[in-house]
């Protein structure tokens, strides 16, 4: 008999190529499937709530499964996979989940963190996980940038080129600018939750923001370039390694385990597509 | 004419076999001086505030080196240096020292750093810079422990066997351990400042407030532990990735130029063997 999971996975995306499967390098979900393959015995495929690229990090990424057979607690396979992942990989929790439970089409929601470190000199050991920024960054003038994308928008010009979607409009539910001190200077926590993401979307954003950061623009430039629906006026793009997908979010009746199967297999309607955000 | 100076070094020492040139090894010093030498175009000896073992990282360890010429400010060699050095180490600031300055004999105390993830997952995004233990831990009876080390005790139990000090008494003017939240769990940080270290004490120290952590001994073993002088007592030595340097102290007189350097030379009675602390 078929079970369904909800798999919740972090990784330091540094050595790979990304979430999914490319020709010429290693994603972290064939390290998956490799890892889920040795604890159960034979092949799996796992779907992802989404691709992340190249050097991308991840606390919260979101993987469904199913196995033909597999009668311990969903949680004993945390440690059977663990066992057998890099130490750069590791699945955090693992859950029963509704019949036909699929990671793409049924999240609601996702939240990233992007970090850039406001500092002239590197920091060796976190460097991994931020954009090194020289310049000095004006937080309240962020800040104030940052309410602009709140709110349902045509998010058309924060969108990377040659990715088109049906619909570039999304409602970003929040956007918060936040600051601690860091070594030598200043980390800057962007923290961006919406219910969906358009590709490269995340560092698009960023790069707006820093560019009212070393007040290039005003704050009310940021509506103007959402106006435009044009990828040219964004600016940079933020580098990989400063963001991580935080969390995915699914709703209860993912994890209603009565649920009918079939039901839920045939309410298709999402774009496939979709799953290249992040 | 010569010029003596005091660099602020980070490193993430994963991929190092300690801070000192060992056989077999790649350490952070043969690293330093390489790009040292590529920034000033001649061989370039300097001398570290300690040895710190094979996988423990800095954010402020210190080396002093003399030039003999070199006419532009001080904080110009930070990018100079760090040209030439891999992503793992940098360069955090460099500034004038006095004549003969020396970053062992002039140390007046240091400052480290441990820390304990306590969760039962594993985290690859920080998985370099933690000790993972899986068991709960009690914080308050660590807290407790803790204040056995403050102040000038024989810290004969606290070293590790076959590096013999002259004298092992020390003076900890601080000994703290705070928690804060992390990534399905909490980091527990012991911070610890004192005159000096033996070999393998702050690893030993965090080894046993470990073992009253998981309640294997009460708070008041921790003095028994030291009056013992007995280094088999202490229980486990914590690893070494947990492990950071965080900060190394000077005098004020370290940094007047105007001193004479001859009369520093010879105040050379702290023990040799003492870089080998961490």
């Amino acid at each position: 008999m078929k079970r369904w999971f909800h798999l919740t996975i972090a990784y330091d995306g540094t050595r790979y190529g990304g979430w999914q499967v490319q020709p010429n390098t290693i994603a972290v979900q064939q390290k998956l499937d490799e890892a889920l393959e040795r604890a159960v015995g034979y092949p799996v495929k796992t779907i992802g709530s989404g691709r992340t690229d190249a050097g991308v990090h991840a606390e919260g990424q979101v993987a469904s499964f199913c196995l033909d057979y597999w009668r311990p607690e969903a949680d004993c396979l945390v440690h059977a996979i663990n066992r057998n992942l890099p130490s750069d990989i590791a699945v955090r929790a693992c859950r029963d989940a509704r019949p036909g439970f699929h990671a793409i089409r049924e999240a609601i929601a996702k939240r990233y963190r992007y970090t850039i470190r406001s500092s002239r000199v590197p920091d060796p050991i976190q460097q991994r996980q931020h954009w090194l920024f020289g310049r000095p960054l004006d937080l309240l003038a962020m800040q104030e940038a940052a309410k602009y994308f709140v709110g349902e928008h045509d998010f058309y010009s924060y969108q990377a080129k040659g990715a088109p979607r049906k619909s570039t409009v999304r409602c970003v539910s929040e956007l918060t600018v936040t600051s601690r001190p860091a070594l030598d200077g200043h980390d800057i926590f962007v923290e961006i939750e919406s219910n969906g993401f358009l590709y490269n979307m995340v560092r698009k954003i960023v790069g707006s923001l820093v560019q009212v950061g070393v007040h290039r623009f005003p704050p009310e430039w940021i509506p103007e370039v959402l106006a435009a629906k044009d990828h040219e006026k964004t600016g940079q793009t933020a580098p990989a390694q400063g963001l991580c997908l935080v969390q995915v979010f699914y709703p209860e009746s993912s994890f209603d385990l009565q649920a009918n199967a079939s039901h839920v297999e045939s309410a298709n309607e999402v774009e496939e597509v979709e799953s290249g955000s992040d």
